[in-house]
């Protein structure tokens, strides 16, 4: 099998070197290597990172490329539940179809591995899911996707769901989801109860949405905290959003996330500009493994959302104000390195003998490259030119 | 004089009509109007708004082409400035140039009306402010520029600084601004004294930076509605960012609301993300002025703000959890007639005989546009075309 070298390019914004890839892997890297049977591809110079992680969107939601979706129904949590629900029958979103758009817009901007929560609810089934579970197998090396079955419209407050997440882990999925166990699910205990249950007897991980602010959340992120232990599934718990780790009681908040380092438990971020949000570089400095997502893109919730992780780094930076050449550094590692990580992804860097999952940028440091965004010059995955100049070379359908 | 006709395009968005441009002014809008002698221009169905209004902004700040400014000071605001105060001078930062281009990459965005901060301090004294005013003269008939005198070091820190901003005053700047009366100044009185007597003086409005948070910006805006009251100046005093108008309690900001709205201040926001901000529908339902900004932009403050007026709605609307499409037409509007109003430009908007300042913008509705965001595909300023997908026909230097 042959490879490719890539010639002039910087590894994370360093001084320019080739890299030689050989079956998927990254084979050598240094000054003037020899083609030697390699492909070689120009990199003029361009930034190279490890490829950009998406860790915490929606792939079954979008509705990119169906027209504009005019959107009328507010803020309010459950009324947007409410409305998606009943406007995925109404608009016939063809969630195979759809998912693959957003996916390969994703490739596109330089991405190499996704998690993503998939809508199981009594309404709609599991056929959601059996679709993207599909799409995970149909785009085996170009993208990696991680499925998280989440009960978005509720779990105990819908009958019936529960089974249906125990199926959809049976099919396949990666991870259980959760959301909300106050707010909208209106039982913590049984809530929480369920979901790590459910964890625990397919071995699997959980992904919990936490959107509840303050105290609440607080009391929700210490019901998480005590199914991690007793459970003993340390490492493979995360938290989602987490709004509450946000709350200005600078005490209380730090008692949390002692609580989050002890049981290695990872913290989801989209740095929603309007709500009050875990601190990146204070969970950073305390050791939590933090990933960053653009959550849904152009769905029926909000229409900013882009699938495209510089433009996230950048919003992230922005709500944790962020601002110098490091901190931007860092926001950069959050949407790569330290989401895979975050994602339980290992040994995702620009190591010699690394999987080559890679993204070129434009730019003359990280920083630049957060600032400025894209278009991403290039994406690669297991070695292979994935994407180019910000689209994916596979036709999205 | 001949005029354009623009074809095919649809006035904020609604259905596609002509549009025939005669002596700078919306002469008539309809279906298949007649060239008649004027220059067609095809509007391929794009919406057309007002042009874009960059209402708080600082031309004098910019890097931008200088290549990548590393970022090493933080986010302290004393060190912030005393910083960029410092890095003038090492960069050599020729403002002329450095405002042209900032300008220029303004209205290759949309962007018909700018009112910008100019620093004036005892270190570099009025050169900056009189190369803006130079460049004020230069871009008349393309973009409309405000010129702020702003103490950016500090006023009653720096002995004879007002000196200065009365100069700037005299030589034509058209606003004194002002800055952090208590945090930065340390004297909200003598600051507030000293910027109301400049303006009572030459007859000139107010827009005063107020980063100040909770109730030390709740009281140096009562500090400022006083004076703007004792002096009459109701409807010529701003109040930029304005954090405090964020703090949690709603009661102690719907005093201050009430103040604003007596008073006619307007509001300029930037959304910061990492602040607490004055709420957009809030204010806005009060009947309060509102504008938006980006701000500095690639300067030694921050690395995110883009000359993108477009871009900043979205920020805005992200800021303020503003979803709905009815919600994303009114930060375009922000952002545009109503930003006009807010920085005191008055017939700001697509009547018959209002001068022809508009934006071509790409997308199916102004929520679409403000949530894909540009190229820009044409600005005209008084009936000219002054720029083309992004970019201004005007070479920057
Ligand atoms: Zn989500
Ligand atoms: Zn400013």
């Amino acid at each position: 099998m042959t490879g490719i070298l890539l010639r002039n390019i910087r590894p994370l914004g360093g001084p320019p070197v080739d890299l030689a890839i050989r079956d998927g892997r990254i084979g050598a890297m240094g000054e003037g290597l020899s083609a030697d049977g390699l492909t070689v591809e120009e990199g003029d110079g361009a930034i190279c990172v490890p490829g950009l992680v998406e860790a915490h969107t929606h792939l079954d939601k979008t509705v990119m490329g169906m027209g504009w979706y005019a959107n009328a129904v507010g803020t309010d949590l459950r009324a947007m539940i409410d409305n998606e629900r009943a406007e995925r029958r109404r608009l016939g979103l063809d969630v195979s179809r759809q998912a693959m758009r957003h996916a390969l817009a994703l490739v596109g901007n330089g991405t190499t591995h996704v998690r993503t929560h998939v809508d199981v609810d009594t309404e709609n089934g599991l056929d959601g899911l059996r679709d993207v579970l599909s799409l995970r197998d149909a785009l085996r090396g170009v993208l990696d996707i991680q499925v998280v079955a989440f009960p978005q419209s509720g779990l105990m407050i819908r009958p019936g769901t529960a089974e249906l997440l125990d199926q959809a882990m049976a099919m396949g999925a990666d991870l259980v989801g959760g959301l909300d166990p106050c707010a909208v699910d209106r039982d913590p205990k049984g809530h929480l109860d369920t979901v790590f249950a459910l964890a625990d007897r397919h071995g699997a991980g959980v992904d919990i949405h936490l959107h509840e602010p303050g105290e609440m959340g607080a009391f929700s992120l210490e019901l998480i905290c005590e199914r991690t232990r007793a459970l003993g599934m340390a490492g493979k718990v995360t938290v989602s959003h987490g709004f509450c780790l946000g709350m200005p009681d600078a005490r209380r908040t730090g008692a949390l996330i002692d609580g989050l380092a002890e049981l290695a438990i990872a913290v989801m971020t989209t740095g929603a500009p309007s709500r009050e949000v875990p601190s990146v570089p204070r969970l950073r400095a305390r050791g939590i493994r933090m990933g960053a997502g653009c959550d849904g893109v152009l769905d029926t919730w909000n229409p900013w959302n882009r699938p495209d992780m510089l433009d996230r780094a950048r919003i992230v930076a922005q709500k944790n104000n962020m601002r110098s050449d490091a901190d931007l550094a860092a926001v950069l590692d959050l949407c790569s390195s330290g989401g895979a990580l975050a994602i339980g992804v290992g040994g995702h860097g620009l190591a010699l003998g690394a999987p080559a999952d890679l993204a070129l940028l434009p730019g003359e440091t990280l920083a630049a490259a957060v600032a400025r965004g894209g278009p991403v010059l290039m994406t690669l995955k297991r070695g292979a030119v994935t994407a180019r100049h910000g689209k994916a070379l596979m036709e999205a359908p």
